[in-house]
């Protein structure tokens, strides 16, 4: 591919999609967003996808030489998305579809794996051969680069560190296993064990129910967060034992991949960055003395466009 | 290198050394054996090896173009043996010595790395390009095969499944963690769990504690399971509760590395290998669908020489 070549980057959410230009430095040099409203199904979205990666392919000078997309689904290797809760689609042959209806070759990937690439090559992880991404943010997403390479797995699915097991036997998770990593330290899951413990201690976790307006659905890991770094010891408690957790979940991630780096990123690391921090500092020294001496942490950088941005890079190719 | 040639193979065990001569195909074309005797300290087993492996080198034609070294140990990029508890050896320029002595080329990696090697290329992960083999012996090792590369990690560490969490604030481990799956399910594990069993039930244990020639310190991990197998119901459910560890562990292994094929190895997997075979039955419902959905579970197969013969393909080069 051209030095100067433009490639297209394509991040499907459930709320929005985001359309990127990367330009020949990996950057984006332009970018669209659009509300999904995936309400209307899978041919009506793909369907706007098309038409809107279509206009900017046009408008971009010279002419996009592919497409990359990142989407919060579990996606086969020929680009069809097995199943994607947020979106309710199983079984859609995106991939085939967008390449159909752009003219573009396309490469689809996990959105964290996409996100992950975006750190790698432009963000936090530059320079890494051996890096573990962890976004956390409703639910608890990973990617892995080992020897210079994307770990992707046999079916396409390589590096799902939030339903590694930490507690055998453990809470329930969104997955058929339970015990997993997300399953406490995930954002929906730190705040159902904050709703739990809050019916069990009523009187401690006044302050946390009055931010949430009184009720405890309302309750968020953000605002036991947020009262934890203000001093509430309930949330204080619930803090400290997801870093037990997440220190848990760290020992046996850097054992398994031995990376020289961790990149945290989504909003709860975002927003509590001293959570992952003080886990790596509880994990550092429980891990294998060889794994654990050079293991640095770095913040993500790339931000809301790095789904995009690495779907672009992946599109680009050379990086497996 | 040239189809034609020969390469050697070294395995350093704490007990007994291995040199195999490898030929074109990759296996063992004829094997030396002796006793390691470590009580001498590092510089004269090296001494010795050098000396056997001089002597092997003369003998074979054409003359041997490389060696390749699997030690159960921490061993640094460089072929530095940072840490190996049975040798006790630390800090042993082991690669250096060899490749002074011998005057091969020499590379260096720990047994367990060295075994998957082997059963990937010529036993049991035959084809695979996603393997993670697991050996559960006194420890319990393993390594990964991604995208048809061995995981080397930045500390040439990556692979110690053994040492990942499955029970948060869990057992000690002999490695700094707590609630390793090792710490469960690795041979000597096994044993400190079923003394622990024994002594809060004497009864249950009689026939195990029998067995052991009535010592407690006497029980073994395969006691346990020879009795389990033999309708011992104390032994039975210490042999369900190990299952139910292990299948936590293979639920996170699945779903970090997404792999087609899992080899179990070791004496304790060779020994009860419907040990393995049911912690996979039990995990597979819980991994994520398209982690379960294909994964396949194989026997080791080039069994005591597997680390001398991976060691030498290693060597070889060209696998990563």
């Amino acid at each position: 591919m051209a030095a100067g070549d433009r490639v297209l980057g394509l991040d499907v959410g459930a709320t929005k999609f985001r359309i990127a230009v990367a330009g020949p430095d990996g950057r984006a040099e332009r970018t669209v967003e659009s509300p999904t409203r995936a309400r209307r199904g899978p041919e009506a979205v793909i369907e706007e996808l098309i038409g809107r990666l279509s206009a900017v392919a046009s408008a971009t000078t010279p002419r996009p030489t592919a497409l990359g997309v990142g989407v919060a689904a579990q996606v086969d290797a020929r680009g069809t998305v097995r199943f994607a809760p947020n979106l309710r689609w199983a079984d859609v042959p995106l991939g085939a579809r967008l390449e159909e209806g752009t003219g573009l070759p396309v490469r689809v990937l996990n959105d964290v794996r996409a996100a992950t690439v975006a750190e790698w090559r432009l963000g936090a992880g530059r320079g890494a051969t051996d890096l573990v991404c962890l976004f956390d943010g409703t639910g608890l997403g990973g990617g892995v680069v080992s020897g210079g390479r994307l770990l992707i797995g046999a079916g396409n699915t390589a590096g799902e560190l939030g339903h590694l097991t930490v507690v055998s036997g453990g809470r329930r998770c969104t997955c058929p296993n339970a015990g997993c990593l997300e399953a406490y330290v995930g954002g929906w899951a730190i705040a159902a064990r904050a709703r739990e413990a809050a019916r069990a201690d009523a009187g401690g976790a006044a302050r946390l129910v009055a931010r949430a307006g009184g009720r405890l659905d309302g309750v968020t890991a953000e605002a036991v967060l947020t009262e934890a770094a203000a001093g509430d010891a309930f949330c204080g408690r619930l803090k400290a034992e997801t870093r037990e957790y997440l220190a848990a979940g760290l020992v046996g991630i850097a054992n398994a991949f031995n990376p020289s780096t961790i990149v945290g990123g989504g909003g709860i690391f975002d927003g509590a960055p001293d959570l992952l921090s003080d886990a790596l500092a509880l994990a550092r020294p429980r891990m294998l003395p060889s794994v654990g001496e050079s293991l640095r942490l770095a913040p993500s950088q790339i931000g809301a466009g790095a789904v995009a941005i690495g779907a672009a890079t992946w599109a680009r190719g050379g990086l497996v």
